[in-house]
């Protein structure tokens, strides 16, 4: 389901807000970053006080951990335990004094919140370019909600159009995992066969990734988002699974 | 293909020899040890000057090492890489003067010799209860050909049926992981199944814990073994893919 909403726009946002509410005589121009934060402060308004949440790792999902320590310290939010996806997200969060636990202490999150590298038109992710990946599918895959937050440059036909999928090997003869992957993708025509939105095309191509002895995990979240929410100069857009 | 032979005995091996061509009065009494050297000395029969050799690991594979390594001392081998699966392969390997590399260096391996913790009627392997399950899976997928050597007591009708299926996980909220692998089999019954002769059933099985974001391997190894050798009471048997 797609929704798209061009009129919202968050009350710490002023200058969003005015674009909003009246639209200006000539286009206002948001900067990616702004288009990112329009994401994150949207997700958040799906918190609620008790909740367990993934805390996501990047620059949109910062935006995200930033608004949620906000409205604790404001006293709108209460008794939050964040399930940081990186440590860069952990340090993050101690700085801002949310309360932070793990997986083995909290083995169901409520919601996580997350950026992703791609979204194509089911809700299937690329992530991990910013290298957070295992952690990241780890507690993504422990939600029970899972909102990813992108702006309209991360929408993609089909997921792996836009760049590397990435794969996380052991390091023992990682020379040889890499050269197999290769190999698994020239003989099977995996790189284009991804492209597709055939999803049994992209399970079989995913389990045949997994079944590389050294690889560890790979980028592709598939059918893992229950909302998308893209945030484009026209507005946002919702689309729940 | 199986074949019997009841008659296979090295002649490095005097007193089982002699048990083969001409049966003493009263059974002769093999230790468990002493069928894993004779499975072990059979499977060496295959090593060809020249090769890029995988070492396995644990109490049999130790006598196939051991065997390489006396006949390369002897002149009837030349020219052996040995490509290690553990660390303890590697201390044997280089203690008895066996030339060594890795997979890096060494993607394609001719042949691997090595024990198994199960085996079933369809050569597919339960390995890893001694500890080396992930290189030896990376080693072991990439043989031309792969020389399965066990004694009698490791055959199951099933892979699974006799104890514990290793599986591999990251370190990172590891409890948490060991969770969700429970209530995979818990919900789909995979324990069960498992002991199913049904290839289709565990190769679901065996993508569905691949799936798990935090499992790095598992210890099926399906249809990867060319060759079982079972060094029983009886004799030697011998099965081919």
């Amino acid at each position: 389901m797609a929704i798209r909403c061009p009129a919202f726009f968050g009350s710490e946002m002023p200058s969003i807000e005015s674009g909003a509410l009246s639209p200006p005589p000539s286009p206002l121009i948001l900067t990616q970053d702004e288009l990112k934060k329009i994401a994150a402060y949207k997700a958040v308004e799906s918190v609620q006080s008790g909740m367990v949440l993934g805390l996501g790792t990047g620059s949109t999902a910062k935006h995200a951990v930033d608004r949620i320590a906000e409205l604790l310290h404001q006293g709108k939010l209460k008794n939050i335990t964040g399930i940081p996806t990186s440590k860069k997200t952990h340090q993050q969060a101690v700085s801002l004094g949310i309360p932070l636990s793990d997986l083995d202490s909290h083995p169901v999150v409520d919601l996580a919140i997350d950026g992703a590298d791609e979204v194509d038109s089911n809700l299937n992710l690329v992530k991990g370019r910013g290298g957070s990946l295992l952690r990241e599918k780890m507690i993504e895959s422990a939600c029970k909600k899972f909102i990813v937050i992108v702006d309209e440059s991360k929408l993609v036909a089909h997921v792996g159009a836009s760049g590397a999928m990435p794969v996380e090997v052991v390091p023992f003869c990682w020379k040889f995992t890499q050269n197999r992957l290769q190999s698994l993708f020239d003989y099977a025509g995996c790189v284009a066969k991804l492209r597709l939105s055939n999803g049994g095309v992209k399970m079989t191509a995913s389990d045949a990734i997994l079944r590389l002895a050294g690889v560890v995990e790979h980028g592709m979240f598939l059918d893992m988002a229950t909302t998308v929410i893209v945030a484009g100069e026209l507005g946002i857009t919702i689309k729940n699974k």
